[in-house]
């Protein structure tokens, strides 16, 4: 198990070594009920609590009729009964010890009762007992095995999400899991009445396991103690905010009943610190992917390796469009090629297009040619076709470079599904267009172009 | 079987009953295996003659030492042997009145070899047969169960996809095979030393399984032309064409050996022609599968319902991004909507925002509600939970709708996945992210548009 990382007050709800859910239900489609389940099922290996009035046993564990009866201590507490029933309960949470607080619950200030969360907020101070939600979806967190939430995800990787939506959440979550790349944890903020964006912020830039965050907000609760925590994260962070127009603007301040803020400024602080900014839910995951694998590009220049030509040309359409450099090719290289064994209707140039009957073999080799005669600061490599045997080549050359190789793989029919299992189980995301590719590849090296700038050295790694 | 279409001189390639595969292999990983096997497998009900002068059997059918010795006709050939024994070939096959060959082969003009295609087609102008090809993946036409191309497709649709990528074609057709849409046919154009897009272009618009034409091009071999065939053309047509960067022109003159043509004035033409554009692989994608489900909103104001805020504020940020206006909603609609069964903890506003427990029912009570109180033009329905028989509530509703009604699920788990292949088991896309879904109502708005201009009336239905 890794080291567990600070700031404490946060430890006891991320590494709970016993859970309560408080409202456990044995009917199945009750959020109490799914709750327990995936807490179960997610492996959670702490002592589990379902407390239910009613008693019996749920999902073979015995009911306690209310958090009292409770032998022992208990670190969390997961409330899914109605708002009003929380409050008494936190009080009898905070005999047994717990210094967390999860509340899935709504029924506060997003239904109007402002002064019920307000009292919750006050309770939970004077107890010492830190909040999750109301009005949320829970926490996943794979490193404890803990996951508090729903959908159930167990596959434990490099990427951390809060949002402040448990939906784009649990989507984010949900293609890393089909993608093989799993997660390290998931926040669902909901009203974030006590613990904010900010706070998971701090939390995963301390968790080992974490390799990146992204992140779906609508506006920060404190924009100087945002900077503050953002600044000193050396791990990549993306942030992908709602509210760009203002139909946005609009939509937002009635979904979190506050004021977003200038997208503008916000934009000014992403730049300011090093954050990554994004446009689209599909965006927010292919960046995020993608970052803990590859390093940062030097400079801009691309080189596309491809068996299909169209896509290399849609490939460089898009390159152009995100600031990116096709590298150049001169004679000398363009005649190495030429006597290289690489297929003799090839067409030279960059896209270097091997064409449709393309071997895994021969990527490695024009990758091999472009480094020794004019090395490039990023590759993209695009299986066009069914091309046999690309993972097991490819992924270890991958893991070797010491630069960014994306892959894109398409048109490839029933094996292109294996291959692209095949380069995830090795940790390489693969893209399904080369325009996604390519729009990963130039966050990359924008988040490069940041590093490099001296004043900026403090947050990186 | 649909009745046939004009022009006839390509009846016999896509309505053949008789078909020969020259070169075709015992070896599994040979084209001329695999066409032979698609072909098969593809269900074709006609003759096959596989043509290998080693004779026996493959995949069970007798093979013929060459072409002269099939008994009686054959209609279409399929070339899967070294370029410069086509020609010969030729000849024999005019002699079994073919009027049609796919030449898979390469090694013509884009290794170079501009005579042997120059040639090639001399030679099949004076024995009067129509070429597709050289250098290219094949066709595939399920009105007539014919899969001479790979990846193996055969699930009948109304999606035609013409391009100048095999690649590209193969991954359009995957994705709509995969989920479950279908196609009409797919056409790998290769060299377009004979018949060219414009060609193909025809066929679709005549084809009555056809109900959209999507093309990746990276120019149009005659314009003139293709704005006569195009603007006859009642059936909506998305075009993603290449070469919009220096670069990528310069890459796109390389891949075809032709000048792309100037990028504006292709894009005058399109929106002269009513011809949709698109950016991506995935746009055109996205676009092509929603425009045969539903007719074009008669302005530009949209309604959103969702189960998910952050999800619906994307949408917003999207549609206000691509032009469409978000339904005002006055005081008399905010009570009903008050004061009807929907949850009481709803979020009243565009997007209406049902919340996390939404039930299906819900969807169409709030549809119903925007129909009586203040119509709006279009719809999209955000499901951002697992929200179980959304399809069996909608899918009949949206049916019967008169306007564009768009599905977008996300963040559902399991669920997900079982809901969405219902939707699309009706024919209804489901698109992955709100993004995605409010670009296509974008596009289908664009069109609407483009409709209601009466002076373009004469290309649409």
């Amino acid at each position: 198990m890794q080291e567990k990382f600070e700031p404490n007050a946060l430890q006891s709800i991320f590494w709970a070594q016993s859970i309560a859910v408080v409202g456990a239900s044995s009917s199945p489609h009750k959020l109490g009920h799914i709750i327990l389940k995936n807490v179960l099922e997610g492996g959670f290996q702490g002592k589990i609590y379902p407390i239910n009035p009613g008693g019996g046993k749920i999902l073979g564990l015995d009911v306690f009729p209310n958090i009292e009866a409770i032998p022992g201590k208990c670190d969390l507490v997961i409330f899914c009964i109605p708002a009003h029933q929380v409050i008494p309960s936190m009080f009898a949470a905070a005999e047994k010890s717990a210094s967390g607080a999860i509340i899935i619950s709504g029924g506060f200030r997003e239904t109007g009762n402002q002064d019920l969360e307000t009292q919750l907020v006050e309770t939970a101070r004077q107890l010492h007992i830190r909040l999750v939600g109301p009005n949320c979806q829970g926490i996943n967190f794979t490193p404890n095995r803990l996951c508090a939430s729903w959908p159930l995800f167990t596959r434990q990787g490099a990427l951390a999400v809060i949002s402040q939506s448990g939906t784009i959440a649990a989507a984010l979550a949900g293609w890393a899991e089909e993608d093989g790349l799993g997660i390290s944890g998931v926040i669902s903020l909901g009203n974030q009445a006590d613990l904010c964006e900010t706070d998971f912020l701090e939390v995963f830039g301390q968790d080992q396991q974490t390799r990146v965050i992204a992140m779906y907000i609508e506006g920060v609760k404190d924009g100087r103690r945002f900077m503050q925590v953002a600044s000193r994260i050396s791990k990549p962070v993306i942030v992908l905010k709602s509210g760009r127009t203002p139909g946005g603007v609009k939509a937002a301040a009635s979904h979190t009943k506050s004021l977003a803020g200038s997208d503008q400024v916000f934009s000014g602080i992403c730049n300011q610190l090093g954050i990554l900014r994004v446009e689209t839910i599909e965006e927010l995951y292919d960046v995020a992917r993608g970052l803990p694998v590859y390093t940062s590009p030097a400079g801009p220049r691309l080189a596309i390796i491809t068996s299909s030509g169209g896509s290399g040309i849609l490939a460089v359409d898009a390159a152009e469009k995100n600031g990116l450099h096709m590298a150049e090719m001169d004679d000398e290289m363009r005649t190495t090629l030429s006597q290289s064994a690489l297929p003799k209707h090839m067409v030279i140039g960059n896209p270097l297009d091997l064409t449709g009957s393309a071997l895994s073999s021969e990527y490695v080799e024009a990758m091999q040619i472009f480094e020794h005669s004019q090395p490039s600061d990023m590759y993209l490599l695009i299986f066009g076709d069914p091309i046999p045997g690309s993972a097991e080549r490819l992924a270890p050359v991958i893991g070797l470079m010491k630069k960014p190789v994306a892959v894109c793989y398409l048109g490839g029919g029933n094996l292109q599904a294996e291959e692209t299992a095949r380069f995830q189980a090795e940790g390489i995301p693969v893209y399904a267009t080369p325009e996604r590719a390519v729009s990963f590849l130039a966050k990359l090296s924008q988040r490069g172009q940041r590093l490099q700038k001296p004043k900026e050295n403090c947050y990186e790694q």
